[in-house]
């Protein structure tokens, strides 16, 4: 792990880097992705069986696609109890956060208006999962329950099978969370049929869940053809850390993110440049005991970075600026930092709040926004389920007092019919 | 106006074309589009000004872009101080109204865990007003205020100006909504400029705000590198309408919508055949004596329709297969159906509530949904100009009691760091 102080040559620069970091390029892939878009469009089911078999190496018929009962029940049969019990603790514990996310819909008069929103849950919801060598059940979890939560009818789930079929902890995850129905398909063509709908897939209102770059290229091309979540990138983890801090918990959290993959970023910001040297250390000792060592040390040392700064202010400051994902206050009193941490997916406070905890079992959401999006993307919640409806209703005499200003403001626009529209009711 | 029963052949296929309607392909115009985006990315305020003397006509150097102090005072001269007045008023309604939408930080404790979640505004907003004939100060207000509410720090406008330099309305509008600076760009140029920054103009977070289909594409493109708003397309209106409904007054509100530009959709379903055809033949007289007769003309022609159905309760369901933009109530008891309405950007209740009321001056935001996609987009709001994070914090003893199953889950995913991260808590 690299460590860098404020007096360096070279930290703004490095600083400048991670700040400007994973801005994902999607423009080389989109004709590839609109050619299946428009395929399966047109084409339906026929088209998205054709791309499964060519990128997925699956033949299947139709009838096939969908998971059957007897598939889920087997998946139960595959997995370990405790397993099964672990994820269902889980899901209770996310319900139950995610339920205080609810907003109702609200309404108040003021003089003869009545005005205010009504708070809708979306009809049908497409949920990506990917398939590969990692599987994510905990993100199946994260993406299903807040959409039962705010009350969605039908949450639909696809996943790429591969050979040896859909991994069975996805299966119970989705049973567990609710999911209405299970698509054995994967890709650009999954993301397409959910979003235009085929004989076989219903269309749905929103899709929501992580993918690769093709996924996530298809998900930004069908946006306003469906509503879509944030766009997801590599796992992050700032720690702000002062001499209270433990090395050795920090570098284990840090592991924790750079063990994702690769690509997964980890940063330390501190004004102790003892702490960050016992950091790099502890990073440096550890890295060397996990099951998945090289993907975690390539992780590292691609991409960790120890900031050593003036002070814990500019801690802060460093941390606002880079906007991670996660966020870990490794401080005597991180509660004291709240108020003036500004851009971040999630916090962790204090040395008893590991990521992985939030990760898992705490409650709120993991699906966070990454690559510096934390500025203007929020964690995932039930208010991606929802959607809001304004409610306008006037009495005559409340329109009678609103109707000079009303006609001036039609008439500046050039806007004749709006304003007779009003003048229309006192004639 | 096109007058269709259920009973009538082709009423199924009718109402599927209007479920249909307006989705926009992007496709077309996304290659030309990526370029100006890379464009603008690399060479910045050259590139911005390259492009607007090619697309606008308007030659300027980076000093000129900024609209001064001295040309928004003098804006004020060119109005009448009663239309300063109207729009006055109107930001303050659309302020009073959406201060109700604010929604704070909040925590809670069970056991030894702290969850809760951060509402934080975001830093840096870019609000895009188109040029042409058409100037809509008052979308000026519903874009900028609602940004104002949450907090947002800094709010940047782009419109692009022609020979005649900016309409005084929107320079008005955009000082009483307390925008903090204007730049006289249009086009993709200005919403690349926004999304990635130049030297004149800082990196806003999200762009909000309407345009032609080159601006929308540019927004969809750059979705990830900033936030943005919803798709915005052609205005449309539904009224449900019972017997007691005023046809003259549905053909005024009908008509309000068809003047917007000939590519507005306005529809009416009703259970009574006799409204439909006294609301088309009121539609027929009163187009003639608008200012803007050959548009809401052409607007009627092509696409309005009414729809006469079994009942009102099939009236309701048709209502929300369309998911209107705008749907009008017009019936005895408007506030009995509310429940009922699932799809629709705003809904306003009443006879004495006519669109145009909601347009400008009831407070409630009149940037909405169109084209079906109130099934998953929203009204803009508050919401649009937060942001959440999650917050965690675990106590020793809470961390203990969720360690196995988190460690469980660790596994399952084959994370071995995630779950040592949290064990090293306890060496």
């Amino acid at each position: 792990m690299k460590v860098i102080a404020y007096s360096d040559r070279g930290f703004k620069a490095a600083l400048e880097k991670v700040v400007q970091r994973g801005r994902q390029d999607t423009g080389a892939v989109e004709p590839a992705v609109r050619t299946i878009l428009k395929a399966v469009e047109r084409g339906g089911d026929r088209a998205v069986l054709r791309y499964a078999k060519k990128f997925d190496r699956v033949s299947l018929t139709p009838d096939a696609m969908r998971v059957t009962p007897e598939e889920i029940k087997e998946a139960y049969y595959k997995i370990r109890k405790e397993d099964g019990d672990a994820l269902r603790l889980a899901a209770q514990r996310i319900a139950t956060f995610h339920e205080r996310q609810r907003t109702k819909t609200w309404m108040y008069q003021e003089q003869g208006a009545t005005l205010g929103q009504a708070v809708l849950p979306l009809d049908v919801v497409g949920l990506y999962v990917p398939g590969g060598k990692a599987v994510y059940p905990s993100t199946v979890l994260m993406a299903a329950i807040p959409a039962k939560v705010a009350g969605v009818r039908r949450v639909t789930m696809c996943t790429p099978s591969g050979q040896a079929g859909i991994n069975p902890y996805l299966l119970v995850a989705a049973d567990i969370a609710g999911v209405d129905e299970i698509y054995r398909v994967g890709g650009v063509q999954a993301v397409a049929a959910m979003a235009y709908g085929t004989k076989t897939i219903a269309k749905v209102d929103k899709i929501v869940g992580p993918g690769n770059i093709y996924v996530a290229t298809a998900k930004k091309l069908l946006y306003g053809v469906v509503g879509i979540d944030m766009m997801a990138g590599p796992s992050e983890l700032l720690v702000l850390a002062d001499e209270s801090a433990n090395p050795s918990h920090v570098a284990a959290d840090l592991l924790c993110e750079a063990e994702h993959d690769e690509h997964a970023k980890v940063y330390l910001v501190t004004p102790s440049r003892k702490m960050a040297d016992n950091v790099a250390r502890a990073v440096q000792a550890q890295v060397k005991q996990l099951s998945r060592t090289a993907i975690a040390a390539k992780a590292i040392s691609r991409h960790a970075v120890a900031f050593v700064v003036e002070s814990m202010e500019r801690a802060i400051d460093v941390a606002n600026e880079i906007a991670a994902e996660h966020l870990s206050v490794a401080t005597e009193r991180p509660f004291d930092y709240l108020e003036r941490i500004r851009h971040a997916g999630a916090l962790f406070l204090g040395r008893y709040t590991p990521p992985a905890v939030a990760d898992y079992i705490a409650g709120p959401n993991h699906v966070l926004p990454t690559g510096g999006t934390a500025r203007f993307f929020s964690a995932l919640s039930v208010n991606d389920y929802v959607k809001i409806s304004n409610i306008v209703s006037f009495t005559k005499e409340e329109l009678q007092r609103v109707k000079d200003p009303l006609v001036r403001l039609a008439h500046i626009e050039g806007f004749d019919a709006h304003a007779k529209s009003a003048e229309s009711r006192f004639l």
